[in-house]
Order: structure tokens, then C-alpha cells, then sequence
């Protein structure tokens, strides 16, 4: 009986072990698979705090010139940050790819936005966007026929505005 | 020992139980983060075989209209396929997303793209992109003012130009 219960102890510890490593693998997968997900692009610079509140992280993909006329950035938000009200003279899509974000034009409801969602934003619409209270969110910004204008930064969303979600 | 050998063998069932739910666990996540690179966008229609060789699929994310002229499509190409030769009257940038793929500008050598990559692509320049020999490939196609044109296309890359890489 001594035998059986070494040899038990024994299944015990191999499978003690063998399990701490099949774990420390799935969390390998997952921080891989983050990393997949979150570092398609690099995150870029600092977002300015002028026209933002809290942090986000900006990369240019795309600077703009007088042939293609159009600007693309990666656009990272840490939870509960936003940019301030502004206005796209031309418009601008936002392409999203991961976590949980906000968007709200002047006048209506916070909409909520998940990855796969694509928003057009008509020239001349106030409206902001930014990441969700909990939730990180990053979203592709394309800013299009720039020879009309890029942007007007306007007031910072405050956070009872923030709040009424 | 009777209890000590039970006991030996209940730990050793416990822990064959908890490995396969952890090991359940690790391919759900490995499944889910899949998903997330890979699924961003619904895969969309397959892309239409008059201009592309091999297996590839369309999303549009953004159709045309007169006031943004932009049309935004996520395109998935399986290993080997490939648009054919075209030229946008416009231009086009591709946003690289997952996987590898291959671009070329007529007279100039196959470039290899990777996620994170992207590729502004002038007015007028002949050119093709799809997926390597052996990998899935996966890009953002942005046209931008579409009001000068979008794409006029042209004569299949055949196996002797794609294998010229």
C-alpha cells in the first residue's frame, strides 16, 4: 500500500505541475493574443491634453498631402478618456478595433461602440468620442478630403456629461 | 492506507478534471483571441472571380456617397489569391491588418506586407496586392475621393508574375 499511495502522490505532484504549466500557458496565449489585438499599430504619442481628457495615445498612419487629402490615425483611449467637442469641416470615419467606446453627437444619446463598429461623422456635427468608463478603446480615425479642413477643437466634455451614459 | 490510497487517487481524478477544463479553457481563449484578430468584420461576400485569382472576401465598411467620397472595404485574401492588375484613379491606401500579403507596382519588385503596415498607392500607379503563398492575408482598402474614380481593372497576375516573389 505504500507503493499506491507514493505512486498517487506521485500522479498528484506530476499532475500539480503539469497543470501550473498549462496555466501559465493560457496566460501566455492570452497576453499574446492582446498583444495581437492592441498592437496591430504602435501606440503612438501622447494624445495633446488640450483636446483631450484623461489618456490617449495617437499614431499617424497616414500624414496628409495635397494628392491623397486624407489623414489616418490609431487612436488608443485608456477608460474614461475623451477627446473634446470638435467639429470635422470634411467629415471623418471612425474605423473601431477593440474594447468599448463612446460616441455622442450634439443634442442626442451617448451611443456605445464595439470593435467592428464604423462610424460616419458628417462635416459640420459636433460630437465626441472616447473609451467607455471600464474599458479601453482604440479606433482607426480617417479624416477625408482635408483641403476643406481637419478639425475644430471645441470645450472639453465634462464629466457630468461623460457620466450621463 | 485505504483512505491514503482513495485519497491519493481522488486528488489524481480532481486534478485529470481540473487539467481538462483548464486545457478547454486555454483553446477557448486561443479560439477567442482568433476571433478577435481574424473577425474584427464579418468576412463579407466572396470577391468577384473576374478580377481576383483565388479565394479572397469583400466587407464593405463604408459605400460611397457625395459627401464623404470615400469608400472603406475590409478585404480577406486565403493564401495565393490576389486582385488582379488596376490602377485607382485616386488613389487607394491599404491599412494591413493580420497575416501576410504581397504588393506590387508594375515594373518594380513584389514588397511583403505585414500586419501594421500601410501602403499609400498614387493615382494612375498599375499595381496588385493579395496574400502570400502560404498565409491569410487581411487589409482595410480606403479609396478616397471618389468623385475622380475608383478602380479601373485590369488583366489577372498570373502564376509566373505571383511566383516571382
Amino acid at each position: 500500500m505504500r507503493i499506491v499511495k507514493n505512486t498517487g502522490a506521485k500522479i498528484a505532484a506530476v499532475l500539480i505541475a503539469f497543470l501550473f504549466q498549462i496555466t501559465v500557458k493560457a496566460q501566455t496565449m492570452n497576453t499574446n493574443s492582446n498583444q495581437n489585438t492592441t498592437s496591430v499599430f504602435p501606440k503612438g504619442d501622447l494624445a495633446p491634453p488640450e483636446y483631450f481628457t484623461g489618456t490617449a495615445w495617437v499614431k499617424t498612419l497616414v500624414a496628409n498631402d495635397d494628392t491623397l487629402t486624407t489623414i489616418i490615425s490609431n487612436v488608443v483611449f485608456e477608460p474614461g478618456a475623451r477627446n473634446n467637442w470638435h467639429i470635422h469641416p470634411a467629415g471623418q470615419i471612425l474605423i473601431c478595433t477593440e474594447g468599448i467606446g463612446y460616441f455622442q453627437e450634439k443634442g442626442k444619446a451617448i451611443q456605445t461602440l464595439h470593435a467592428g463598429d464604423v462610424v460616419k461623422i458628417l462635416p459640420g456635427v459636433e460630437h465626441w468620442h472616447g473609451a467607455s468608463h471600464t474599458s479601453r478603446f482604440t479606433h482607426i480615425a480617417i479624416n477625408v478630403n482635408t483641403e476643406k479642413g481637419v478639425v475644430n477643437w471645441l470645450m472639453p466634455v465634462t464629466d457630468v456629461e461623460y457620466s450621463n451614459k
